[in-house]
């Protein structure tokens, strides 16, 4: 699905926020994980079931209130092909539940190698005579450090598939200046990387006004936000960095338009391990997620007014 | 196992090659592939069978001459959970034939989820009491473009591990210079990255004087390629490019120190397709592979001389 329809959810539940199901084991509630590990042992295949399951709890407290999901690949990656098959249910649910599935993959290869990764996340691969869908996302997060060659069979795979993609800008950690805040010519790198952005989404801007291409760009670098915000009037940004990493609902705001629109707002942790907070040993979880999820969006709520 | 066990694997076998394993199904000869549809179908789990049987085949052609293999992640994530488990078959045996095996997954990610990938792909992965590994490579690489946040986790697994890692530098591929070849503050990018590399690792040299992060440097830029040779003295370099993207045996020779150590020269499409030019119909796969790594290994041997 396209960011028309990542935009249209948004304003249906004037909620611009995203849930990062970024799940370790030693998130899920130990009831739940205990029964898992009763079941498949202390395994793989237990750990995967464990975060399915969590996965799963969470996605029904939210699917109401909150837009779209970012499974992050690396937590199902850390669990083997298990997780990895975790992680095609997971987004299966999602979908099923109306959620915009964000695959946070940030692959980056080029030619026949990034055509393999966008048939595999967005597309379809081919097998003899049939077409086989795999993981099935909606949109993935793409590294461009290999130039347009890594971004433009993913391109051509969303024009195909009516799907997105969002490519790292300027990112939430610590260390992004040392490459990214270098100057290049008349630019820094996360400017290059933001117009090469722009400019290979030329022609696919949607009725909201946004190109298939869209940009990381994190809330910890406020003024760097404010300023690609600017710069990039058909970028729709995805905003890592809000809570655990110190980015504020005020910090995020720079990432919308004068309508509120063209930016979503990710929490992981907050979200997931809200239940830790509370006292209640997990039995709680979905409850708390939910309050934390409420808690987010009304925060952002007192910066942001999404027309 | 470190860039030392490889380096004397290049030794013992005089050939400083490395295998890409980046199987489509359309690779898997006729016959292969036809007997696992008819096995499973034309299904995401029969086109994983076809190349996990293709890559065992090419193996056991290949490991008493050729030192390592790299899977490419994007051949297998193409078909969803099935093609990562066959990653995982395809890793373990590649281990048992006594290859080095580099998973060429190009991740870039920080803190915590760079640490899930390096769990997943070189070291273990928590799980109740107990550890487990997932993927369980030799070696990977991995794309710095979000900074030292990114490599450093993967580089603590390597040395409590023992294995290593390569860092995307000056890529082969036609676009590489769109960002890599821009002038930023004194240096290119990509000596950025090579300089970024080399300092990272610090303090890890083994025997051959290789710390355990190399570089990935690509053969179709052979100017570039003898500059970092000389700038980058304890960093091991992965050379993609020969062959097929177009890069020749003269100018890969600018990746090896006057030991003729260092550098592995890798390729993928050239061995597993080599069934395709001889008009058998894939009935010779594994003599026609055979047969076009060790015309590789003499091609490079005309201007590579390993001490």
């Amino acid at each position: 699905m396209s960011f028309d329809v990542l935009q249209d959810k948004i304003r249906a539940m004037k909620n611009p926020t995203v849930v990062g199901l970024d799940p370790k084991p030693e998130y899920v509630p130990p009831q739940m994980r205990k029964e898992c590990y009763d079941q498949y042992g202390e395994t793989l295949e237990g750990a995967a079931e464990a975060i399915y399951r969590f996965n799963c709890g969470l996605m029904d407290a939210l699917c109401d209130i909150v837009p779209a999901v970012k499974p992050q690949a690396a937590y199902y990656e850390r669990l083997g092909w298990r997780g990895m098959e975790a992680l095609e249910r997971t987004i299966r649910y999602a979908r099923e539940k109306g959620f915009f599935v964000i695959a946070d993959i940030k692959r980056g290869d080029i030619g026949s190698t990034a055509q393999a990764y966008s048939d595999g996340w967005l597309g379809k691969t081919k097998v003899g005579s049939a077409e086989r869908t795999a993981f099935d996302a909606d949109c993935v997060t793409i590294n461009g450090y290999m130039g347009s060659d890594a971004i433009q069979p993913f391109i051509e795979t969303c024009k195909a598939e009516d799907k997105c993609l969002f490519v790292l800008v300027k990112t939430s950690n610590p260390s992004s200046g040392e490459l990214q805040d270098m100057v290049a010519g008349d630019r820094v790198v996360y400017k290059v990387m933001g117009d090469l952005t722009e400019r290979l989404g030329r022609g696919t801007a949607g009725r909201h006004g946004f190109h298939l291409t869209g940009a990381v760009v994190g809330a910890t670098y406020p003024s760097d936000l404010r300023e690609l915000r600017r710069r990039l009037e058909h970028t729709f940004f995805l905003v890592p960095g809000y809570g655990a990493q110190g980015g504020t609902a005020e910090d995020v705001q720079y990432a919308f338009n004068k309508y509120g629109h063209g930016a979503i707002v990710n929490s992981s942790r907050g979200i997931m391990c809200a239940w830790q907070k509370t006292g209640r040993g997990g039995s709680d979880y979905q409850q708390a997620a939910r309050d934390a999820a409420v808690a987010m969006r009304d925060d952002i709520k007192q910066f942001v007014t999404i027309v």
